[in-house]
């Protein structure tokens, strides 16, 4: 596509954007797992459970380099704050979690994903999570379907609570900030099971791939889902935030993505249509 | 080992078991593997959440076929009910779950195991559990180390509550038939996360990798627990009910395993000592 900034036209290509992305994106995976014999240097972000990691730090680090040396005027939001301070997304944005799932990275050394979403003129055009460890690479480029390494993604299904698995965390049915702890323990106890893997962007490539349902969690940064809310809207999946409204790309939000008609059904009769 | 059964001298070659367990265990992941392009036939069992499959009751029969036919006079425990029924722990007992985590085996055709616990005079000797679609086979020989496939694993560190990763499923801290509903919410606010995979044999292996830290449920079967309880004690860890209490292996009991220290930490603090 063309658009005109300022004196300037601009082309973008993305396919051939989509096909950088790719490659830095299993290039920087194979520096992770090249990393694992070596001892990790953690050090604590605000709060304990928020760990970072200097791989964390020098992923997004490979990644701020290559995005800038191929395509300079791409913008780039980034988990660990090597990128861009943005207000609005114009042009074309590269919103990048070097790892996602951190504390799995840490403890499990298994469980977390690279994440990157291309958002062009604030429109998500390319999604890209790297379940490093499986090398299962899940990619979606808007119009063109949802693929785990070769093999195309079916459309999600309809389903209902009765029949799903929805990834919910403890947390979120026990006094927490975020929410009422009665909220959703009808959800837990209707749904057919709950499960928990401490990655959103993976939680997010689990859903697009049918292996859960619904995945709800109420406080993640844009980084987080840019790339995962793209797939499952290709897929024919809903997301939106807890309240059934617009998801924020430049803010803290809230997430709940879920299969064609579940998302209404929990909307509705847990989520009460936001109003709580 | 030799023992006198009625009027024989009975010899029991461990080393020979093993090799065989570990032998039909590969064969059965193998037929399980290739049968994921077919149709799965499911058959509800009491509930709805507890599913069985066809393929369920093939690794099971093909497991008593494989023991009866090489070990005539051991017995078998096992999910689908085509072994032995049992009223006590004597001669050598096969505990086996032809899959683990059922409801993950149909929705995601991963993040299921085989789990088979090997037990000569009531005492644990043999524990194998294996992640089919992984390929990670976690093997105990009472005595001999726990190994996930090729490497040894490590004893298990003393950790506390604030550091630890705990497999906790979002059921048992709302309203349920087990467990007052505010019993574990503390746990879940002080622990460092929790998670939910789905499969007691999973969540036994990922403690004794170290991965997670505890694991807390309170109802399962002992063909759930009877491998991984071997590996976990081999490693240092503690295992009991959620009363502190000795496992009981021919009935349903509450499993709770965890790494030394916070075994006790979280028996004394959360689970007050059974007091509840």
């Amino acid at each position: 596509m063309e658009y005109v900034k300022g004196e300037q036209m601009v082309t973008v290509n993305l396919h051939e954007i989509d096909t950088y992305a790719k490659q830095w994106i299993k290039e920087a995976g194979e520096r992770i797992r090249e990393s694992f014999p070596k001892t990790l240097n953690i050090a604590a972000k605000s709060n304990p459970n928020d760990l970072v990691t200097n791989i964390d730090q020098e992923t997004e680090q490979y990644f701020i380099e290559k995005i800038k040396g191929t395509y300079p005027d791409h913008k780039i939001l980034g988990e660990e704050g090597y990128g861009d301070r943005l207000e609005k997304l114009e042009g074309v944005v590269w919103i990048i979690d070097p790892i996602d799932g951190t504390m799995n990275f840490i403890h499990q050394q298994r469980n977390f994903a690279i994440s990157i979403g291309i958002y062009e003129e604030g429109i998500g055009k390319i999604g890209i999570i790297y379940d490093v460890v499986h090398d299962e690479l899940y990619h979606v480029l808007k119009g063109h379907g949802v693929f785990l390494n070769d093999i195309q993604l079916s459309n999600l299904k309809e389903t209902s609570v009765h029949e799903s698995i929805i990834a919910l965390n403890a947390t979120w049915v026990t006094e927490n900030r975020r929410l009422p702890s009665d909220l959703l323990a009808p959800l837990v106890k209707e749904a057919r099971g709950t499960r928990s893997y401490g990655s959103a962007a993976l939680e997010m490539v689990y859903l697009a791939s049918g292996r859960i349902d619904a995945y709800i969690t109420p406080r993640l940064a844009p980084w987080d889902f840019a790339a995962g809310i793209i797939m499952i809207e290709e897929l024919g999946g809903v997301a939106t935030n807890l309240r059934g409204g617009k998801l924020d790309l430049l803010n803290q939000s809230s997430l709940f993505v879920a299969k064609p008609g579940l998302h209404g059904e929990i909307l509705k009769k847990y989520l009460k249509n936001g109003q709580w």
